[in-house]
């Protein structure tokens, strides 16, 4: 299968990222030029302004907006804060360098630009996020959790020092680690026709032992618990531009779920973006259901499982018959299970036998 | 550099492991044969007989043992548990699969072995590891976490599929997944006199773009906060199969110094192995006199990194004048730094400057 449009992806989108920084700046020189104060606009973030839109599958930004005005005293400090960002954003993209959150607060003061703390300058990105439409790693901004994947996939790499350079992702059976190089390589060519997300390290390292890449053609993908936002992405990437399905597979609880959940259709608190969810991927597992077909042994769940389970009960992600199901069959049997819980039945009854009934099941 | 004895290392372990445990079986047979009671005797791991030795220059076992004996009622259950774990590492040894400590948990229900929770399994496991004085992963049970490594050395794979093929630890930017695969490979041959190992994830990827592998000559490790047992038993090997000098690098409070102490000293926990410690490894930074003499930005300490800082004052592995004198300068600037911090000079300055004073400070 060859990707779709590929080597015009990452670079296309550089140039956007560019441009979009660029044209922001040009916007605040014009309103200069013209001998106004400069402002800067952007959709509100603030709770009352986010909806779930079962269109676009995701939380998105209702019509209310913001503007941030150097006219106004009170604005004139988030206002300069925004505008250095953007600066130092398109300072580390043309750079070609990256940085993480905590890099880019420390950063501020070699230009004497003051953050009160880490918070305030994480705001400032989110806001530039929101301006933009584009994701801090698109900013060359990248998270310090790090996940992995494995499977037949040639990539190409456009980092500096090794563009042209391309690499198989069956390269290294612990899996190669998605970070900055990865995230912003091409996708060259691939024999999968699937994507399988794994939450845990050991459950990974068993799928590649037992070749279950080559055994059901799949590419696999480590969330390592709650996916880094980076790994989200490349998910997303996989299933759009490979156009392969992707099957999520994590522990049986509602915090397994909503790693799920949350690699499907996202956060309140990226409403602002559209480029981390994979509203087509399918949650395959460990549902409650699963808990009681397969007999697995089970731990009770406690106060905070269950008060988290009537909180999704409500929340309008999971408002699919197949996640009320699984939350009314948590809190009927009133048991969670871990994937390592199918070792009872000898370590390779998940591949062998679980993995391939819920690939047929939930495709 | 060529490394040493290339080739035998990991199979020569590999061959002492299996006997090993065959070995324990061999003695409860032969106990069986002659009509006894079959028991088995081990250090004890009480804190009485746990010694901080300043030549081995880390926590060692005294000479107390414990002995499990079928003959005693109460002893049968253990006695049990750690022959039928022997068995399991010997099943997973010779088919040459990898587990984790909660999969061997789940995975003695399938042969009916109880265990009444997990800390009950991962206990018996480190009894296995005391009486055989080999780690779990010697075993195949290895960490969920990752962590990385990147620099030019050439490794060679020995797991299911890979045997013989090679591998440059240059190969992927974002770093090489510390996984059971490449804590099994032979180390093949090298340019690099150094390794540094790096507590963050941002630095390190910081270190890949900035070519500090090919200034400095040097392996780059990530330890990811406190580094997982086969990173440290991973930055050992480098150290002593390569014969290059180990450097760490973490942020500048008592946490910092503790990951660095760790992977020196390792802890009082693992007193039973020596696999795991690399005590020629220099601890470079962040010093509290780094706080000072770098005009750090920093944050005040608060009550729980004091409380930790006085502890580590009577530790017996910080006893060396600089722990010492680092030690007292946290307590009398009441300040601490991240990794980061060096940003405030731009993204380089940790390279260009901070890295190569620091290397020749800790020669």
């Amino acid at each position: 299968m060859k990707p779709k449009k590929h080597k015009s992806i990452i670079t296309k989108r550089r140039k956007e990222v560019s441009s979009g920084l660029e044209s922001l700046g040009l916007k605040i020189y014009e309103q200069l030029d013209k001998g106004d104060f400069p402002s800067i606009e952007m959709p509100s973030r603030s709770t009352e302004n986010i909806y779930y839109d079962p269109q676009v599958r995701q939380f998105i930004l209702g019509d209310k907006k913001v503007r941030r005005k150097a006219r106004n005293i009170r604005h004139l400090r988030p206002f300069t804060q925004l505008v250095w960002t953007a600066f130092f954003s398109h300072e580390l993209t043309s750079q070609r360098k990256t940085s993480t959150l905590r890099d880019v607060y420390y950063s501020a003061q070699a230009y004497e630009m003051k953050f009160k703390d880490q918070q305030e300058s994480n705001n400032i990105i989110t806001d530039l996020e929101t301006v933009l439409a584009f994701s801090r790693e698109d900013f060359n901004i990248f998270p310090e959790e790090r996940s992995a994947v494995f499977g037949d996939l040639t990539i190409e790499y456009t980092v500096p020092g090794y563009e042209g350079k391309r690499l198989n992702l069956t390269s290294h059976p612990d899996g190669v680690m998605i970070g900055p190089a990865l995230t912003s390589a091409e996708f060259v060519k691939t024999t999968a026709d699937k994507v399988i997300a794994i939450e845990k390290g050991g459950l990974f390292t068993r799928f590649v032992e037992e070749g279950v890449h080559k055994k059901f053609n799949a590419i696999l993908v480590l969330t390592a618990g709650q996916a880094p936002r980076a790994t989200r992405h490349f998910v997303r990437r996989l299933n759009r531009e490979l156009n392969v399905p992707a099957y999520i597979f994590t522990d049986g609880d509602p915090w397994g779920m909503h790693i799920a959940m949350v690699m499907i259709s996202g956060s309140a608190n990226a409403a602002h973006l559209r480029e981390l969810t994979t509203p087509d991927a399918k949650w395959s597992g460990v549902w409650a259901t699963d808990i009681v077909n397969y007999k697995l042994p089970a731990d009770p769940l406690d106060e905070v499982d269950i008060k988290r389970l009537y909180e999704l009960q409500r929340d309008p992600r999971y408002k699919d018959p197949l996640w009320q199901r699984e939350i009314k069959m948590f809190l009927k049997i009133r048991k969670k299970a871990e994937q390592e819980a199918f070792s009872r039945y000898g370590l390779t009854y998940i591949v062998d036998e679980y993995l391939p009934a819920k690939l047929e099941e939930t495709k």
